[in-house]
C-alpha cells in the first residue's frame, strides 16, 4: 500500500473516522486513498478556516479528534485562525497538510511555502513525513499528540511523494497517559479552602462539564468558595441541573471588579486570568494585587480527577445543585440582548448546543439562560473572530446530527467564514443560526471610544458595515440555507421555533 | 505625537495614501491616527485575505505600494494566502500588523500568537517596532523594503504601546536604488542570440509591460528569438499594439512540450520554469534537458533597462509590433472557453484590466484575445486560490476607478474571498465579475484522474460543488452587488455590455 493509504488506515484504526477537507493537487493521492478505504466520513468546507473550525467544533462535542485535509502552505494559512482558536480551546485536531514532493520542493515551485514554519505558530506538535514507510507511524504519533490533554493541534505535513510511494505501513496509536493528579496540589488547595479566606475555584476544560461541576459544587457548598468559569474556554455544560456559573468578564475593568474580592484563586484547568488586550495604565493580570494564585490542575492534567480528589481530601458531603427557577417566557418587542437570552432560554430544546460568537452583543447571555433546558455552550476561546459558524457545523457533525445546534452569531464575524453555511446545507445539519445584525463592528466602535477618540468619518469607514447593508437571507439562500428576517422578538421567537423544528439548517437575521 | 501618528505621517510623506484595512482592538490608536491625519484613503475589507489581495491588485496597477492594517496574529494569518500570491507576483505591500503591547505579550493573552513567525513565511522584510520613538523610522524602512525591485511584502509589526505612546517622529523614506544592469549578462545574452541556436527570451515583471515588450520585440524580430511570458507573473500588457505573447503552460506536459525546442533560455525578470506540482516520473525543471539557462536580469534588477541595453548591444533596428488582425465577433450558443475569450475580446473596453482567476477554464484565453483593445491582464502568480476578486477590487482602486475591470473568476476559488464583492459595492467600483460556474473543483477532478483513479463517491464529495448549488446572484445581492445569470453566450454578451456601462460593480453567473 502507498503512504496515503497507510495514513488513512492508521486513522481509521484509531477511531478517527471524520475528515474535514479542502484538498488540492498535492493531496490527490490522499483523496484516492480515502476513496479506497472504507469508513471515513469526508466533509468538504469551501475555505480552510471553515475546515479547521469544523474540526474544532467536532472535538468539543465528540470528545475525539477528527482529521483535516488541507492544501500545502497557503491552504494551511487560510485555516490558521481557527487552529489558533482550537489551540486556545484545548481542542485536539489531527491536522494533515499536503505539501510539495520532497524532491520538488528545492526547486521552489510557485506554491512552495514554509509550511512547517506556518504550522508551528498554531500547533503543539509538528512533523513533516519524509518517506512513505514512515507515514503510518507519523500519523499514529499525530493522533497521540492530538489526544494529549487537554487536546492539541497536531500537524502532520505530508509531501506528495510520501503519499504516493509504495511501502506504507499501518501503525497503531498508543493512547497518551494523563499526567497524574498532584498530591501536593490537592493538599495545598485543601489548606487554602479551609483558611476562611475568600477563595475562587476557576474552572476550565473538562472541569466545566457535568462531572467536574458536580465535584466542584460539593466543594463550594461545603467551603463557601466561589465557582467561576474561565473566559478562555471551549465548552461549558449549562442549564437546569448544572451550576449557575458565570465566566470571568471579557472587559478588563469588569474582570478586575469581579476578581477583586478573592484573596486566593485556585486554577482547575485554567490559566491565571489575563486581559484580552492591554490598555494604557491598566494591569495585564486580572486577579487582585497580592492575591495568591494556586494550581490544582494544569490544563494538561485531569481536572475532574483533581476535583474529586480534593472533595475527598476535604471530606465534603454530596450537595444538590440549586434549581435555577422556572424557565423564562419568550420576550416581545424590540430586540435587546436580555430579551434574546430569555427567548433562547424559553425555547432551547433539551441537550441543545449553543455556538456563541455573539462578541459584544452576547456578553450578558449567561445570566438569563441558567434556567434553560440542559445544554452545552461553546465559546470563541482564542478571540480570532470567524469560528462561530464553523464550530456550530462541526459540533453538529460531532453529535451525529442528533442534537440541535443554535448558532448565535454577530454579523461582522459571520462574514469571516460564512462559507460554513454551505456545508450545513450539504450535510443537512440541524443548525439554526441567528445573525445579530447591528451592521457595524460594535466592539471596535466601543474600543475606539475607550481610546478617547470619537470616531470621525475615516474611522467609521473602517468600523461600519451598513453601506451597503449585508442581506443575510440572500447570502444564506445563495448557499442553500433557508432564511428569514426578524425585527421584533415575537418574530424571532416564531422563526426560532420554526428553525428548531426543521431537519436541516435555517438562518434568522435579527435586526438589533 | 504618538507612534501611530508618526507612522501615518511617514506613509503619507512617502506617497503611500491608500490603506486597506480590517483593524481590531490593538489597532484602535492607529485608526484614531488615520482619523486625525489628512489624505489617507481607507478601504475596509470584511476578511483579511480580501485586504491583502486588494493591496496586491493596487500595487500592480498603481505602481506604488498601499499599506494594509491587520489585526494581530490570527488576523495576519487570514491574509497570508494573498500575501503569498503577492510575494510570487513581486508586489510591494507595506503590511502593517498591530499586536499586543510589549509588556502585555509575556502574559500570553488569548489572542497572542507568533506574529513575527507568521509574517516571515510570506514577507521579504519583517520588523517588530519596539517603541514609539522608532515607529516612524521603522515605517520608512518598511516602505523602502516594499519598493525594492520587483516589489516586496514588508511586514511591520506594531505593538499597541508603540502606537499609543508619545514620542513618535516622522521619518523620510529613502527610495531604493535599482541594482545596475549587469554588463556581462548583456554580453552573454548577445552572444547567445547571435549563436543561431533556438533561443527563448522569457519575460516576467516589468519586462512584460509596454516598454519591455517593445525592446524585446526589436530583439526577437532581428534575431529570430521567441518571446514568451513566464507562467508566474502578476501583470501582462496585452491587446492591439502589444506583442502576442503566450505564457509557459500550467500543465507540466504542455510546458515541457512548449519549451522542448529551445537550446537556450534567457531569463528577463523570470526564474527558470518549474512545474507547479511534482508528478511521479516527471521532471521538476521544465526546460529541455541540456538546455542552457541564462540570466539577463534577475527579478530584483531592472529588466526593461537590460532589454534596452541588449537591443543596443545587438544594434537591432526598430521593429513594429505585428497587428493581430480584426477584433473577433461576439460568440453565440452554449458557453465554451474559446467563445468566452472571443466575446471578451470583442467587448473589452479600451485600457480595461482583466483579473483572471479562471483556473482550469481559462487556460486558453490568451490565444483568442490578442486582437482585443489594449488592456492589462492580471494573473494568480502564487497559485493560492482566492486572489481574483480582491485583486480586481484593488486594481480598480489603484487606477482611481478610471479603468474598467473584468474579473474572470472560477466558482470554487471565488468562494474563498467572496467578501470582496461587498467592498466593490461600498466603493462603487467599475468591476464586472463573470463567475464561471461549473459547480465543481474542475482542476482537481482532472488531477485525480491523472493519479489513475476515477473518482468514487467519497472523492467526489470533496470535489463537487453542486449539492447544494451556489446561487451567485443571491450571494452578490446579499453584498449589495447587482447580478444576473447567463446560460448562453448571447446572454453573457448582453450582460457584459450592461456591466461595462454601469458606474458600479455587476456580477454575471455564467453557467458553463
Amino acid at each position: 500500500m502507498n503512504g496515503a493509504r497507510s495514513v488513512v488506515e492508521t486513522l481509521l484504526g484509531a477511531g478517527v473516522d471524520t475528515c474535514f477537507a479542502n484538498p488540492g493537487t498535492s493531496e490527490m493521492h490522499f483523496v484516492a486513498a480515502l476513496d479506497q478505504a472504507r469508513g471515513m466520513h469526508c466533509v468538504l468546507g469551501l475555505q480552510e478556516n471553515v475546515v479547521t473550525g469544523m474540526a474544532d467544533g467536532y472535538w468539543r462535542m465528540a470528545g475525539k479528534p477528527a482529521c483535516t485535509l488541507l492544501h500545502c502552505g497557503p491552504g494551511l494559512a487560510n485555516g490558521m485562525a481557527n487552529l489558533h482558536n482550537a489551540r486556545r480551546a484545548g481542542s485536539g485536531i489531527v491536522n494533515i497538510v499536503g505539501d510539495q514532493a520532497t524532491w520538488h520542493r528545492p526547486h521552489d515551485p510557485p506554491l512552495a511555502a514554509d509550511t512547517e514554519g506556518m504550522a508551528r505558530t498554531v500547533s503543539a506538535w509538528v512533523r513533516t513525513c519524509s518517506a512513505a514507510a514512515d507515514a503510518g507511524r507519523d500519523a499514529a504519533a499525530a493522533i497521540e499528540a492530538a489526544c494529549t490533554l487537554p487536546g492539541q493541534v497536531a500537524t502532520l505535513v505530508l509531501p506528495s511523494d510520501a503519499s504516493w510511494d509504495e511501502g506504507g505501513e499501518v501503525a497503531q496509536m498508543h493512547a497518551p497517559t494523563a499526567q497524574p493528579v498532584d498530591g501536593h496540589a490537592i493538599d495545598n488547595a485543601a489548606r487554602v479552602l479551609r483558611s476562611g479566606r475568600k477563595v475562587l475555584l476557576l474552572l476550565a476544560g473538562a472541569a466545566a462539564l457535568d462531572e467536574g461541576q458536580a465535584a466542584a459544587w460539593r466543594i463550594a457548598a461545603a467551603t463557601g468558595a466561589t465557582l467561576m468559569a474561565d473566559y478562555v474556554i471551549g465548552r461549558v455544560a449549562r442549564g437546569r441541573g448544572r451550576v449557575q456559573l458565570e465566566r470571568v468578564p471579557y472587559s478588563t475593568d469588569l474582570a478586575i471588579e469581579a476578581l477583586a474580592k478573592f484573596a486566593d484563586v485556585v486554577l482547575v484547568g485554567a490559566k491565571a486570568p489575563v486581559g484580552f488586550f492591554a490598555y494604557p495604565g491598566k494591569p495585564s493580570r486580572l486577579v487582585a494585587p497580592g492575591a495568591n494564585v494556586h494550581v490544582l490542575a494544569r490544563p494538561e492534567q485531569d481536572g475532574v480527577a483533581a476535583l474529586r480528589a480534593l472533595a475527598e481530601a476535604l471530606r465534603v458531603p454530596a450537595a444538590a445543585i440549586p434549581d435555577p427557577g422556572p424557565r423564562p417566557e419568550v420576550a416581545g418587542g424590540a430586540p435587546t440582548p436580555e430579551k434574546l437570552a430569555q427567548t433562547v432560554a424559553a425555547l432551547l430544546p433539551e441537550q441543545a448546543i449553543v455556538s456563541d460568537e455573539s462578541v459584544s452583543y452576547g456578553r450578558g447571555f449567561y445570566k438569563f439562560t441558567h434556567a434553560a433546558a440542559p445544554h452545552d455552550w461553546l465559546h470563541l476561546a482564542g478571540g480570532a473572530i470567524g469560528d462561530g459558524l464553523p464550530v456550530a457545523t462541526g459540533a453538529a457533525i460531532g453529535c451525529g446530527g442528533g442534537r440541535r445546534v443554535l448558532s448565535l452569531q454577530a454579523d461582522g464575524s459571520a462574514m469571516y467564514s460564512l462559507q460554513a453555511l454551505w456545508t450545513q446545507a450539504r450535510e443537512k445539519l440541524p443548525v439554526t443560526t441567528v445573525i445579530l445584525s447591528n451592521r457595524k463592528y460594535a466592539i471596535l466602535v466601543n474600543e475606539l471610544k475607550a481610546v478617547g477618540a470619537s470616531p470621525g468619518p475615516t474611522a467609521m469607514r473602517m468600523l461600519d458595515l451598513a453601506n451597503p447593508e449585508l442581506r443575510w437571507p440572500e447570502l444564506a439562500r445563495g448557499m442553500g440555507v433557508e432564511a428569514a428576517t426578524a425585527s421584533t422578538m415575537e418574530e424571532c421567537a416564531s422563526l426560532m421555533k420554526q428553525g428548531f423544528g426543521r431537519e436541516g439548517p435555517f438562518l434568522i437575521e435579527l435586526l438589533v
